[in-house]
């Protein structure tokens, strides 16, 4: 079946996206060219907005608008706990259980067969806050998978160089799943019984 | 928890989209900014030309970036069968089958509890088509729903009037679904199968 070349095209990017197949793409695609055009404007403006507008918070790389984010602004928090997250969806995932601490977002995707890809990640930021002398515990929030085991190894290294402890997650999360779809109540209990890494 | 505002923005706008619910819309949105600046860009604009650059073809209303569409254009096509849907999705499905007659799509949401609908119906180029001699068959290609039941008396009155023979496709769809996520075989049988209406 031949489609009109946009129409083919905007399927296309779409099926770029996680999660949507062909038939969502063009159900998507289809609902855009009904809607009304100020609808696609919108859409299409908060897709170029937010890629502008948003990156990474210099200080704990969490996704923000200001610089430092309002994470890092907040002074309520406790600093003395650290918590390392690989992205900024698990931290959004963190946040609604209450945690209170400070957060350091890896932002790189970890590849297990990729040996440099450890010595690659950007860690400058996260060892000037072990220096600084205020931080006591780091947790590990890492996904229950191999690339987190080994990251976790790793990160735990670098701690126990300024002799901080380092705790993980509790067990309770499904192995190979993905902290940003746990649900609240499953990554509370995790975070309560969090224990010696 | 409190997100940058072009991100929640963004968020918002994903979920006006179909079969999009809010874990849905975060975890596209975070994969948006996660990924280059090129994607994004070309994904917000397919967005604005697959909009600004198609519309309805004049002469049939399936969705199209050349007037009349390649489907009009088509002068192999067997111009004595009308196939009548309600969406240009419906004709990317029916054309998987092999169908080659021509078509009128309707392009009109059609609500059963709004009486005035029916006549706020642009049918003048379906009129035209029935007065010009040519068409000896209409196929009514509708949903298998209340409104697709009421659509298809009125159209099949109106072709009535031309003493033009009426069908439909033939049950096998399931009741209450849609015509653009039938497999092919299945809405290929019901094409083969139509009768008089």
């Amino acid at each position: 079946m031949r489609l009109a070349r946009p129409l083919e095209n905007l399927i296309d990017e779409l099926m770029k996206l996680p999660t949507i197949g062909p038939k969502t793409a063009q159900r998507l695609a289809l609902y855009i060219l009904r809607a009304p055009a100020s609808d696609a404007r919108q859409l299409a403006h908060a897709i170029t907005e937010a890629k502008e507008k948003i990156a990474p918070c210099s200080n704990c790389g969490y996704l923000t608008d200001i610089d430092p984010c309002f994470l890092c602004l907040d002074n309520k928090r406790n600093s003395s706990v650290l918590c390392i997250a690989e992205e900024a969806a698990d931290i959004i995932a963190i946040e609604k259980t209450g945690f209170n601490g400070r957060y350091f977002v890896i932002n790189k995707d970890f590849n297990i067969m990729n040996d440099s890809d450890l010595e690659d990640l950007n860690l400058d930021k996260f060892k000037e806050k072990l220096a600084s002398g205020i931080v006591q515990e780091v947790v590990l929030a890492l996904n229950p998978d191999i690339e987190g085991e080994i990251l976790g190894r790793y990160l735990a290294g670098i701690a126990g160089e300024y002799n901080i402890k380092v705790t993980r997650l509790a067990h309770g999360l499904p192995v190979g799943g993905d902290i940003e779809f746990a649900d609240e109540i499953t990554l509370r209990r995790a975070i309560e019984g969090r224990h010696e890494f």
